[in-house]
């Protein structure tokens, strides 16, 4: 009696071949979401093109990554992020300074005007928190001092970007500029993000029992959804990504007693979803657009920038840690995945940048989630082995 | 940085409205169901105006229904189906042929030529597996003798439905009618269903070690909803509805070693993604179109045809299951649901009805999917009390 024959097509193509690339991933010792980033390159348009974004598709991609923000903040207390704020802070700011920096710099080198420039460069800014999110939930070190650093500074990260590209399209549109303006939305958002974190822990450390009162006997974790998808739109109305509120949700939710439940409930709606995300992620790249030497040249040099200025910026702000654990930091700032897509697609919208720049921004920023999730899982391989070896030491 | 906040607030109304009705039918001791398909109407553009149909919303909805009828397919082993057979065939036939009959008359004589009034029949006649499945899990009674009989039905009715729909709409726009290609689409599905689910079974029974084979340690569960979404799209293709797929793919699914892991953890997916099925299904109702005494004289009366023609083809075809099962039975295929607002549409569509008929057949088909639940509760636990009497009297 159905005729989504050709949508559920989409679902299973999209699905299996998430399963099949995570699963060469593993066997070659990569992080499984690498392999479904590459999965997204195969099926999109720059190979077989069976994939293209759809309402559809992309709403379950954005839920996809929605959920599992909220359940890396159930694994995130607030007192624990507390204790590394300062570091989180520095690494948030200089993670976006030396980036926009060293972008404009890039563009207005290679022709831009300046206020385009900074167009740019706001594309070389955001940290895509899912991409390192689900790396240190797949290597289960979410507890470890690096990894609250990281996820601290990817929420401070997106204040300041979304400032940044507010004040960016200003210029370039331009618009007068009101510092009262910019200074009320850095208010209000940092106000939101304070008070749900402070007041949401407060409420949920109380009156957890709340989340049994309900009949259904999941409700529990149907509470918990329905806080993570309101906390996710509301924060979507301060300017910031629906992630960031998702994360919020999670880390008040997990002040509550049926922490581990909602935990353990969730894990079977990631398997399901989080495929749809970083395969929606990965297919939006378009390999024909890059086909040329010059191309390439050009998106190897802003690959390099935007890694470089990241990494530079995330170990210099947590450099409080040591440098290896400054390192690791520095590198989980590096992915932009979707975040870079969503800008350059802005980029292209409003005619600042050509089909061409859209391109390369799109293929920068998923080098840098396909480079990222190797490098800190060996890092953090390192570091277990070496305080492994350190711990060994005195019993010989 | 993402702009996807309008999406975001339409899944969270749906999903705390979904909540709130559900919680409230439970506590009037209804099935939850009832509240949620409430919450739709209430939602939707006879009310409040809020919810309405989009590509995203509708692809979540089907995603729910068909998880739903992969759980139920989960609970059901062929071998139990095999007992009922003879039963579920009679039901099934017996289901289609009476609605068919009487929707037929009643169209003709209010006024139809034959051809439309046999599309207008088309229309009374599939039975919408979802909602009756999902009560059967709500009561926990998808075991007994009954249940089995109406889920085997729902199968057989699926597929007659189809055919019939085809002939109908083949009548209705003139083309001359081949009974061989008939004969053709009949096999061909039949042969569909009986591949899949004798090779499927035994597949299962032997490797189900294959469900554990990659490095995904849910990998059971992935697998498992790999294959419901093939086989609920492979059934499409067969002219089925994908939840047939879905609920076949659940069948085979059960008789792996891995089938109680599978089943728990399909339900924290399905507390997330079956309301949006529900209240979309609620949603598509437009009381304004109903609103004078003529119209719901006629609702009323359609309504009765489509209520007492299903019962009486359930109840004289599960007669061998006594008169209290048989009952239950036919009680249990009245709900069309969403499979009469995919006919109404496609009459609509296709110029066969007015906007008054479709309104009318969509708010026939959500009655029958209001009224079946609190009956069906009642039947069942009229059933259990009996039992309970009855095993109680010897001991007096």
């Amino acid at each position: 009696m159905d005729h989504g024959g050709g949508v559920l097509l989409g679902l299973f193509v999209i699905f299996v071949a998430a399963q099949i690339g995570a699963e060469i991933a593993q066997r070659l010792k990569l992080p499984g979401v690498v392999g479904e980033i590459a999965a997204g390159c195969v099926l999109g348009p720059s190979a077989l093109g069976w994939v293209h974004g759809s309402e559809a598709l992309d709403l379950l991609a954005e839920i996809g990554v929605v959920l599992l923000l909220f359940s890396v903040g159930l694994e995130t207390k607030l007192e624990e992020m507390k204790r590394v704020g300062r570091s989180a802070f520095f690494v948030g700011v200089l993670g976006v300074v030396v980036p926009f920096v060293l972008g404009s710099l890039w563009a207005h080198g290679s022709g831009f005007e300046w206020a385009q420039s900074m167009f740019v460069a706001a594309a070389f800014v955001a940290t895509s928190a899912g991409i390192t999110a689900r790396v240190l939930q797949e290597l289960g070190v979410l507890q470890r001092q690096e990894s609250r650093v990281i996820l601290g500074a990817a929420v401070i990260d997106d204040v300041l970007a979304m400032l940044l590209l507010g004040i960016v399209t200003a210029l370039q549109s331009g618009e007068s500029l009101h510092v009262g303006q910019i200074a009320l939305v850095l208010a209000e958002s940092v106000g939101f993000i304070a008070v749900i974190v402070f007041l949401g822990t407060k409420v949920m450390q109380r009156q957890s029992h709340w989340l049994e009162a309900p009949i259904n006997p999941l409700s529990p974790l149907t509470l918990a959804l329905a806080l993570c998808l309101g906390l996710a739109f509301l924060s979507t109305q301060f300017g910031l990504a629906a992630i960031i509120g998702a994360f919020l949700a999670g880390m008040i939710a997990s002040e509550t007693k049926q922490r581990e439940t909602i935990e353990h409930q969730t894990q079977p709606l990631l398997a399901f979803l989080t495929p749809f995300f970083f395969v929606m992620t990965g297919s939006k790249v378009e390999l024909a657009q890059l086909a040329d030497s010059g191309t390439l040249l050009t998106l190897a040099l802003i690959t390099a920038i935007a890694i470089v200025s990241k990494l530079l910026g995330g170990f210099v702000g947590a450099l409080s840690l040591g440098k290896r654990g400054a390192l690791i930091v520095g590198v989980g700032m590096v992915p932009r995945g979707e975040v870079g897509v969503v800008i350059a697609a802005l980029g292209l919208a409003s005619g600042v940048f050509s089909p061409h720049t859209y391109a390369l921004i799109v293929a920068m920023s998923l080098l840098t989630s396909v480079v990222t999730p190797p490098v800190l899982a060996m890092l953090f391989k390192a570091q277990a082995r070496e305080r492994l070896e350190a711990a060994e030491k005195p019993a010989e």
